[in-house]
Parts: structure tokens; sequence; C-alpha cells
């Protein structure tokens, strides 16, 4: 079963940004597939199965960003 | 003798731009210390001797940015 959800982030200001809370959020366990929308700082996991929020909120703040809605 | 040139550059919007452009002008020939101000888009340029300036907005062009003063 593929799962989408979605987060939104603050923080991300260019393509850099993007590269490396996508680079974070990838490695987490279960993710398949991750896309970043700057403009709305938007973030869409998708995955085989359910994802822990919480890893992904830890990936994005490692990447230097913050969770504020998910 | 140590030279210190300094450029103004367009588009850095974070930390990562800044490491950019950093690591860009670092490899120019002669360079021997490149700082960045995010907030001011300066960037000085340390060298032992002159600098070929074309080769230091070549780099900023390559890392993705413009210098729009120098």
């Amino acid at each position: 079963m593929s799962t989408t959800s979605t987060y939104t982030v603050t923080g991300m200001t260019c393509s850099h940004c993007v590269a490396s809370v996508r680079d974070e959020v990838t490695k987490v366990d279960g993710v398949s597939a991750v896309d970043v929308e700057l403009a709305t700082g938007t973030v869409i996991v998708q995955s085989e199965g359910p994802v822990d929020r919480a890893a992904v909120v830890a990936a994005v703040d490692e990447a230097g960003y913050e969770v504020t809605a998910s």
C-alpha cells in the first residue's frame, strides 16, 4: 500500500535548502519518495506503508528546518 | 603582498548559498581566503598578489549567482 503524507516546513529559502530537506527525509525508514515545494514549504512524503511522523520531523530538524504542520 | 578585493553578489539567500559561492571562489588561482556576508551580499577575496576579477565573476556565476558590483 502506498501512503502519501504532507508536512509544512518553514525556513527553506532556496534550492539548496530543498535538497537538504529531501536528502534527510529520504533516509527515514520506509520512505520511498520525497517531493518538496519551495514556494509553499510543502514536503510530500511517499512510502510503502505508514511512516513514523516523528522521524520525519526529526529529519527536517536535522537538515536545519522546522515542521510547523503535519 | 596581500591583496583584498570586494564584490557584491545578488541571489544568495541562505548559508548553503554562501558555502557554494565560497567554495567556487576559493578555487580561483591566487585566492588565499574568501569571506561572504550573506546579509549584504558582500564577498571579500584575499590573495597574495592580484587576482583576475573576471575569474572571480565566473566563479560566482558557476555557483549560480551574479556579481553586480566589483
